[in-house]
């Protein structure tokens, strides 16, 4: 299935009072590589394939990290993030993130696909993942 | 073993476009519980902790979240967290989200207690947690 | 006119490698406590008075920030944050960070009050602020 | 005096229940810049020139900015960081974050270069920059 690799650099923000990256922000790191793989497997920002398939986002269901070996600002890391598993209106996603050869952080996530409920704009409810995006997402990158 | 409970206002800056906690968000309220949990075991902040007991704090090495109910800004949530795991130089905990009487988001986190590296300031290193810690975190809260 | 006080306690994640505060995070907290001071001063959560005053928020137009003295993970401080200037569509908030006796930050605020662009939903514009809300914020705290 | 310039996406996780940047964000990118703009000014990361130089950091001492349009999720900006004053112990740096031709966020700023206070290694003290440091700042770029 799809996979999408990302390089960033971990920022004296990331990190903290023991030098090394506070762990809440790998998630937003992780969140920012999901958009990417998407984006690139549709061919759009999420700004238009919210639009293009009309729908409301994919919350986090379920997710866990192993942090193998710590990183600190300055670090310039790799994030590999691939689909593993595409159901009905859910789909399971990894991230592998590399400082080097070294594996720092190892991610899994299962997300919903959502739109608004009809029946309550405020809230959101799980809707088929639709054709065009499975198929996109079961290519290869 | 012991625990702690703390209640919290999901903020405005918290919640993502859906209207929602951007999930990351949620692991940063879950260390400052767990600081809070030490906190209150130990009868110290985690500044006066850190001195004296002499270590470094205690990163994560494993940590979960299933999110089962969407939290919005002005929501007032309640966080119970629970030791679950005492071992000679790692513990768990169980974080419990909870709106009102609906189970938000269940945590589980692995975290290890460690020390400056003797041989490398700049490096951290797994220390046994002393048992003055271990005797508090065994207490009923 | 109104002013609203809150305390808060400094937490490890807010702290960058040098132990201190990083910086935008006080950003988060003085954002926390406009909209505390909106809270307490229309007696009502930010997800009531947004829809009871049919607005999309007021974002920030310009801000400034004076860091005196750091505060570090652990500190207990409070945040006293008054209405200085009330215009038709925008309003000024001072906020002071105090840590004990000790002013810590001192910072300044303009925002503006918008609701979505009647030609286009993705855009907001400016508009008055109600008579109520005015009146409210006028009042002595 | 030197300048640098560097590009970046507006990330949904940057952005508010608006649909727009949580303005606390800019700053974390404006930090960001800062410090890119030192790295390249000096031909190493932050991590290596704080040794080199033996400091503690550049902490922020005042700072400003106006929003002069938004940005949302998707966009794509380029921030301009110039350094506009050196003094003995502190600078200024001004950012421009670009969307196309659209200024969106103007930010001042001013820091002081500081080490650790050889009298309590916790506090943090200022200190000249050094003739190095000031010659590269003081170059094109």
């Amino acid at each position: 299935m799809f996979m999408n690799s990302r390089a960033l650099r971990i920022e004296w923000g990331d990190c903290d009072p023991a030098g090394i990256v506070f762990y809440p922000r790998y998630f937003a790191m992780f969140d920012t590589s999901t958009t990417a793989l998407f984006e690139r497997a549709l061919g759009a920002t999420k700004v238009q394939f919210l639009k293009t398939y009309d729908f409301a986002g994919y919350p986090m269901v379920d997710t866990r990290a192993r942090f193998v070996s710590p990183t600190r600002f300055g670090d310039d890391v790799v994030i590999e993030t691939r689909v593993t598993e595409l159901k009905r209106s859910s789909f399971s996603v990894q991230h592998l993130l590399m400082k080097g050869d070294t594996l720092a952080v190892e991610a899994f996530e299962t997300r919903v696909w959502v739109g608004r409920d009809p029946t309550d704009p405020d809230k959101i409810k799980s809707q088929p993942i639709p054709q065009g995006v499975i198929a996109r997402l079961n290519g290869a990158d």
